[in-house]
């Protein structure tokens, strides 16, 4: 098991036009992240709305990313599916297409006890045969991934290739540093990609890397100031519907469409107009205007 | 658009065998249902774990519930997958194969305006051409569906049949009766169901209707001492895992069998023999040996 | 120790007039309680803001209500401080004026095991040599009371005289009067006052009861009808800051102060001069002209 | 207003033997917190169950450490009291015993707006004439003080003289830092120590500094292997009850107590003996034989 890259990945919105899957969109949005550094791309993400699309859409989502890769940056897909074997073949086919890992979401919705998130994660690793990153995002999936659960895994199989800890608790993250020694742990929240980084994480998983290159550059120079800013452009991006804003911003940044339209999964609304308007003249403001997607 | 029957609905446990749907477990579900007076039988529930089926096994469980229903049953299954489209697919599967109206959350994982899940419902209800109820449990779906959105879902497209109410809270169920004057209201919940009747509810979706005509007599009685009982019944099951009691006390009590196998969906865990057996004796006790699945 | 009445209990503002406690404001609010049919009186309550007064100031007010207590009406104050000597001066002083029992709610801010709480409940009672009212109210105190702590409580002083469950969860209402057969359980929601009579309550606290006289009314009608208006008054208050907007309606409906001065404890805010009036022409509306203080 | 200083805050404990304010106690604790390099001391902490105790305790505990107080070691004493007066009587008396500055939580119990935390702080500081310290500690109080709501008190008063972010919130405390640029921010939790470091904090208030000098050694030495020893230790604790583990261990380390009497505020129950022997033999593999209090 080749050891995961680190620095950014990009949980990567899913790039629509007309309400159908846009492949202009992917390849594009591949290219700027081969240029801004990513280290990875992680379709069918939480920014992608992964829970929103069909089996027959979040397979094909994977494949055109898989297709269109460009060299230098890894395949990550998000294989979440609440019933496993819907989960093993999407992770087959990322595994055929190329994929270093999968990332998955423990099924979501009712609770599990450790044991049965354990059961799942093993299940999921060996039927496919496929390093898994395990994703803990307790606040939207319910369900928490202890550290010791993961550890446990990561034992009985040999097929943990990493962690992205979403759960905004740095010791959470640190709970994972202690127990799984030598096995990459990402951070999945952007205002913390410093601390994180200071703390001995491996990278970071940032939604703001599909229209900027700020968290590639705060990762690179540890600097302070530009966590400062990466820190403001979340607080400012909280203010509006997640995650509706990130696709605008890819749209308006990214492809240059000002006015796309049906560049959401139902049953997400588009922003408004003037809120549009609003949302990418702060950012502008914050990334800088020599920068971001231009950059 | 007919109106709902009145009293109890069954959210039915999904009657698998060494982890295969099991078809004579479906029928003994049903004819234990019309024994015990059920009003509806609600397949792919939570308490059935629907969301860790498959797409096809989801299609196959409503089908198979479908071809079995006793007559003075109504068929109300549950189409919640993340994805409308194949909300939809089951839609129309379910309005075609009989059902009175189909049961719906709201997509889960990620928070929706409450302007989105009132395009989801609207979308659903028309695109399938199918009476739907509205079924609200934020504390699982994260999304709550506050009654006014519910009410424009109905003026908006004539095919709110009916409300589930499961969010323990009764303020809330007040708030749907208010604001959907004429249209059903059910309870969520076994230990709030007479509660629920003294407010006006039109009946109660009873976990516990799975193997013990328990609700069915309070309903009908209106006694608060079987209310007691019932909520005894349900601070006992409050102890053990949830979906996993509910699964085995129906293989107990309505198939008779004492050492079921795979009788849970991936990746739940079955109950341990002693507690299983701690579980059996203290849910006879409540429930009455004579009563119950042998009613 | 003799029973608690059943029926309505008031947990009552704190009358103020220009920041000072208002003497007056205490008789009329008694005399208008005693009007209602209320069953007992409820000073430095939750709706009383009592964890905003100094202890000086608490000490008076229950002193201030004895004295003017009118015959019919029980004294239920209200002995909550973090500090169980202060608790104890203070229920002393209650029982020292004449009232039926003391409640408190348990030590908040940070979390206590149960067996802390026990504790800390038997020392109160049995220090102050006064029955007790255990006062549940998990979502402000953090702190849970399990019906087997107030049970424990119950069997080892002798001296619990009642439960006050406001956790909205009838559940934990009904493993009260379970755990507690034979003392009274007062529901303290408002909108569950008809529901938990059903299931069994001996009577309910209600803030409504400040300031009208419908919670009685619900409650010795049984009326269905009675309990909607009720609810739909909660619903029209919790678009209001709590619990400013019962201190202004007890200043309109009851004192007959349109533009009251000072009639909150520091540091809440008065409610702006439109907003109060939209406020009191919705609630009139809700309890009916006729009726109300003036009933 | 002089500017506080920078690097660790003691939260005390609060000195007791048999159940009384100990002097002896306050003297080692404040010997032992000058040789380790702390920076202040904040007695009425939550770690040292400030809403436990009387006003008179409040008072005296305050007095007891100003008079105590050895030179290099600044007083920040806890003035939170529900009630305004008792907050600012105490604030007076903080003052006047050489206090650098007050430290305050917001009223808790029931949900204040913005403007009334504002109101509240702005009164404190001004009735008192003292430089206060904003604390915020949303998940014990419920009140979340917004970083504008701080700022706004800055502007108005003149009087803020630092804030301390316990919320656990990396993005909440780079609010604060943004919003209120050259005004001190300490961290309140001790695993976020060398994070918040990065981010531009002033110091961390670190409730182990009670027992170790590791949060010093954390702090001035920027190591993450320092402070993955002291998120161990974190880790640890977190097992135990809060603060009673705290107080064990400042008896055991600091006051060489290893079977202490009536060293915590009732109702707080003592760890058993096993546990206390547990709990001290895996801190002490921790934080080190050689160092610790007798470092």
């Amino acid at each position: 098991m080749a050891r995961l890259p680190g620095g950014i990945v990009t949980p990567a919105v899913t790039p629509l036009r007309d309400g159908e899957l846009d492949r202009e969109g992917i390849s594009e949005l591949l290219e700027f992240l081969r240029s801004s550094g990513a280290a990875a791309v992680f379709p069918a993400s939480s920014v992608g709305s992964f829970h929103l699309l069909s089996l027959s859409e979040h397979s094909r989502l994977i494949s055109e990313f898989a297709a269109r890769l460009p060299s230098g940056l890894s395949l990550l897909p998000g294989v979440h599916r609440g019933n496993l074997e819907e989960a093993v073949e999407l992770a087959r086919l990322a595994r055929d297409a190329g994929a270093a890992a999968v990332i998955s979401v423990p099924p979501f919705y009712s609770e599990l006890s450790q044991g049965e998130i354990a059961d799942y994660y093993s299940a999921l690793a060996r039927s496919a045969d496929v390093p898994i990153v395990i994703y803990n995002i307790p606040q939207m999936a319910r369900n928490r991934v202890e550290p010791g659960t993961a550890a446990e895994v990561a034992r009985a199989t040999g097929l943990v290739a990493g962690v992205k800890d979403s759960s905004r608790d740095l010791a959470s993250l640190q709970g994972y540093l202690r127990e799984l020694p030598g096995i990459p742990v990402y951070e999945g929240q952007d205002d913390l990609l410093l601390p994180a980084k200071v703390l001995g994480a491996h990278g970071g998983v940032c939604g703001t890397s599909n229209f900027t290159d700020l968290p590639e550059r705060v990762w690179r120079s540890g600097s302070p100031e530009l966590q400062s800013r990466l820190s403001r452009l979340m607080a400012e991006l909280s203010a509006f519907e997640f995650p509706s804003a990130y696709y605008y911003l890819f749209q308006a940044l990214v492809m240059g469409r000002r006015s796309p339209s049906g560049y959401l999964p139902r049953p997400l609304r588009p922003l408004g107009e003037r809120e549009a308007e609003a949302l990418l003249s702060s950012v502008r403001g914050i990334i800088g205007d020599d920068r971001g997607a231009s950059g």
